[in-house]
């Protein structure tokens, strides 16, 4: 091979609609309007699935092939474990770069953070309403474990403080408590509640130690507090466990798509720090190649009504098609 | 007929077991320990649905039967709603008393709450978690609304003052929150919350201006919620829309009662106040006769390991049969 390999990946897993009348259009059946494609998982990301495919179509309009291996990669579970993307790193695929087009707005993610989820499970033993005594229940229980969560969050957020890339943001580190479930019957006392929590933390900060701080934080919480005493909720991670990275600046790969990016928006390449959870965690922390991640723009994504832009699909493509001929090289294809 | 007429009732519902592991036994497996019979329904309230018939049994074995018109009545949505009873009246039954032996105890219902059920849906535009605000979300608000219903609650407690059975017990007035359910993916802003709720009221207050005065407080709290303000909850009354009674001391039927219980069990007839629905409303308030409800001791209704003494079944048994044959009179079964 002449040219430096690539993987280009997208996960294609999507995150629930939520309730479907809340959309303006049914959530699986996409609707163009102007500019806007409609639809859940459109932007989030199948639009950059296809940016990747379409970039080598262009190419090959113009009789042009890259000159190294490129890797078209398809993962599931970018939505709730990130073990999808891992898979490629563990099953040996390698390149001298990745690149994933997530909707970012054309820009470059320069920080992410790493994402821990957890489920909460709060029991106790109930009585007959009429005999109910104050917040003796699982669910006041459970918000007040909720109102714990949030002043560990707020410590967490407190330590953005010299951290590159974060201390500048009003809230980087987000807790997001996303599904909540308990009880039985409206008179009856609540005896069960249970909490998907998702929580993040920056780079750098080992995940099993976020996880040991969550559980021990969770347990001391529930020692002091006369319901929980008596059955300590348990906890347990049933999702991501995943941590975050830094794009280092100056590498090659950046500079070739910031080339690219001027080329076809005409617009230099920004970057910025994203609060969620992405892919390119496991090119940069375990392949440790250059990881870009950098794609439409969106509104909407994990909400009602999410949509990219169509007019950026195309930029997209157009700067992924320039960045594969400079990173990988190109070939001419033969003519039969 | 020569003597009174009396209507004996039982509801054959029950709540839901809840999680079964939290049981002793499998809830619907019956287990005798001791004194004990356990499982749900048991105490509530099977039992005093059986006494209901034992009574009659016991008359029976020594030669005697009733001597007016008994309806045996088996009800359905004493947890829930409390239709089953007031059909009996919708559809013409009456009697000069009605007793149900719910298990009181073997203690005599003096006054009894009203109870409205309601569920209020909470929904709102989420964004991806990266993005969220500050309590921007449907299970917050949830909560929030809670804290205002707590207040509610406060100040229906507050207005005990001056109730004769009510302004001396501590919590006559209990809020539940009995179910939760809101969210649909940890990693997704909760766009929607359902609570089912539970309230009660007190005897003579209207049921339809506590259903007002529910939807008004709902409604103004959240115009003035930023996140619920773009999206008002809903307010649905789905159950119990019933009123409470007081059971005027004095009556003959009480009397009765009274001189049976102490024959049955060496002791006085007790009275008080509960604080959950009977279905001894619908005959105090629309059969407009003596409404006794009066049944074994328990432990645990609505909860795990429900149970009900055994002793007490057949002492309320004795105090049931004594009552039938001095309201109603007894006459000699013809010898075959």
């Amino acid at each position: 091979e002449r040219g430096r390999s690539l993987i280009l990946q997208a996960h294609v897993d999507v995150v629930p609609p939520g309730p479907t009348d809340m959309w303006t259009h049914p959530p699986f059946a996409p609707v163009i309007d102007g500019d806007w494609l409609y639809g859940r998982g459109g932007a989030d990301m199948k639009a950059g699935h296809a940016a990747n495919i379409f970039a080598l179509d262009a190419l090959r309009r113009i009789g042009l092939k890259p000159a190294a291996t490129i890797y078209i990669q398809s993962v599931v579970e970018e939505e709730s474990t990130g073990n999808g993307a891992l898979m490629t790193h563990l099953r040996g695929y390698r390149a001298d770069a990745a690149l994933i087009p997530e909707p970012e707005d054309e820009k470059l993610v320069r920080a992410n953070v790493g994402v821990l989820w957890f489920q909460v499970q709060v029991r106790g033993v109930p009585v007959h309403v009429r005999e109910m005594g104050e917040g003796a229940n699982a669910i006041d229980a459970a918000y007040r474990l909720i109102g714990e969560l949030r002043r560990l969050e707020a410590e967490w957020n407190a330590a953005k403080t010299g951290r590159e890339h974060f201390e500048r943001e009003e809230h980087p580190i987000n807790l997001n408590i996303g599904r909540i479930e308990g009880g039985d019957w409206a008179s009856s006392v609540p005896a069960w509640c249970t909490l998907q929590c998702r929580i993040s933390i920056y780079p750098g900060q080992s995940a099993e130690a976020a996880a040991r701080e969550l559980e021990e934080r969770i347990s001391h919480f529930a020692r002091n507090d006369r319901f929980l005493a008596n059955l300590p909720p348990s906890v347990t991670f049933n999702g991501f466990r995943a941590e975050g990275y830094t794009l280092e600046p100056g590498s090659e790969a950046e500079k070739v798509l910031g080339r690219a990016h001027r080329a076809a928006t005409g617009a230099d390449l920004q970057s910025f720090m994203t609060a969620g959870y992405l892919d390119t965690r496991v090119h940069a922390l375990y392949d440790k190649i250059p990881a870009l991640c950098y794609g439409p723009y969106s509104q909407g994504i994990h909400a009602f009504d999410e949509r990219v832009s169509l007019a950026s699909v195309k930029r997209i493509t157009g700067t992924i098609a320039l960045f594969i001929a400079e990173w990988c090289g190109t070939e001419a294809i033969a003519l039969c």
